[in-house]
């Protein structure tokens, strides 16, 4: 499947390289833009059409696809001196795939329909390794109309594409994604750090768990690091959980939800970063059981 | 297989029940006590030995396995009036396969050692489907002399036996079992609740979820109750868990082990009790954030 038209991307991290690289593999004529020169230069020698500054990049695409890190650089971005809103055409639409804040992202979108200026509010799950292998699951929402316009550039990046609603509802449901993957694995690291303390057999212990009612994917991929106490492979640092957990409870806050599991599992991550450990694999919050 | 000793069941619950059946089913010789005439009525019918009374019981059984509920059973069921260690023979194995209070069954080891009979401390996981269909997982632990002698009788009603240390291992494991099955439990029904407060389209929000980084056995299993608000397939009650949620932080507070994830979610069981619904299938606590 080839798209007619080219996909911009902008923030080319792991993430954004991984999805850039699969729409490329698949014939979608890509271009690309980041802060850092090495990630321009990366999109040169991968196959796509470098773009020096955010106007050219809004120049070559119809569709842009952000994958920065948070809220403040998507307003950066978009917004900052020079930014795509600036010199996106009208009927351009704009795929946000960050993890930000729900309120932020409904006002996005009303600021983005004043420059006409579509905003696909789409999220997603399964990691630098998902992107890579285009076997991400994608949360998405906007308007129906421009949401399947850019749905084969979504079904190119993806083995799954779900439709929640209008934007805002992608970000509402990969928050909710966030806040269980968080408290499931600060419950892990709990049971595994509690095993530590009483001296329960550890191997045997997580062969237990999870083979019964305690599994957790979260167990499963990060018990075995929390066992033998290495977290130097990062596929999810400590300081994303932090990040992540925070939008959570501030929506909560918002919203008058109590969401107690969630406090106790940020603030897990918190102590963790606290102790120097923010940029090592999120298992690491197993430490704090020492 | 058949084991050339009777094996005497004390606690006919739906456990209880499910494992007798399943070692009769085996060709195992089984006798049963329960406190309840209806109990001792199902061994009759079932092709098991009735017992009357414990003394009956500790008469026509070498190994008795015990289902009963809690602590105070297990010490009523032994040393009370006419209980069980009274009439047990030097040298009989007593089976526990209750979630009980590590230090109880720390001081019950010494104490049955001293009337020369042999705790087996084996909890057990998979429920009372487990039971009844012989796939149980096993947490074993106890001297390792009597443990080989009883390993057919474990073994014939489950399908994994894992050995774990001396007495009280088992007992150890299991709360670690817990404490992940009810903070994983307690962390989905936050995150469906919060789905449902936030207006995320239930179905597909349960979907993505047991589909990636989220997934526990507990949201497979509960997920679609909370969804759909259905309780009274009860499968482990909300007061189980309020019960054995009430032992883990009793032994991380003898310890002195921080377990915020486990209190966390032993309130929200509380709360779901005191609202009236502690008989409910666990699911239930959902509507704590109704």
């Amino acid at each position: 499947m080839k798209s007619n038209t080219t996909v911009g991307f902008v923030g080319l991290g792991a993430m954004g390289r991984g999805s850039a690289k699969t729409l490329i593999d698949k014939g979608f004529e890509v271009a690309g833009y980041d802060i850092r020169a090495e990630g321009v230069e990366w999109m040169r020698v991968n196959g796509g059409r470098p773009a020096n500054t955010l106007a050219e990049l809004a120049g070559q695409a119809h569709i842009i696809v952000s994958y920065v890190v948070n809220a403040e650089q998507t307003e950066s971005a978009l917004f900052g001196n020079e930014g795509l809103a600036h010199h996106m055409k009208a009927g351009a639409v704009f795929i946000s795939c960050s993890t930000l804040d729900p309120a932020y992202v409904d006002d996005l979108a009303k600021r983005l329909a004043d420059l006409s200026i579509q905003l696909i509010d789409a999220p997603v799950t399964g990691g630098a390794a998902g992107a890579a292998n285009g076997t991400l699951t994608i949360m998405g929402s906007g308007q129906p109309e421009p949401f399947e316009q850019v749905r084969p550039v979504l079904e190119g990046m993806s083995k799954k594409v779900h439709y929640l609603g209008p934007a805002g509802s992608g970000t509402r449901m990969k928050m909710i994604n966030q806040l269980l993957v968080g408290a499931n694995l600060a419950a892990a690291a709990e049971a595994i750090g509690f095993a530590k303390h009483i001296g329960v057999p550890l191997e045997t212990a997580l062969d237990i768990l999870s083979s019964g009612a305690a599994d957790s994917w979260m167990l499963r991929s990060r018990g075995p690091r929390m066992v033998s106490d290495h977290f130097d492979q990062v596929e999810g640092a400590v300081d994303l959980f932090v990040k992540d957990l925070s939008i959570v409870l501030d929506a909560a806050n918002k919203t008058q939800f109590r969401s107690s599991m969630a406090q106790c599992a940020h603030q897990s991550f918190l102590d963790a970063s606290k102790r120097g450990d923010g940029s090592k694999d999120c298992g690491a919050i197993v430490s704090n059981y020492r």
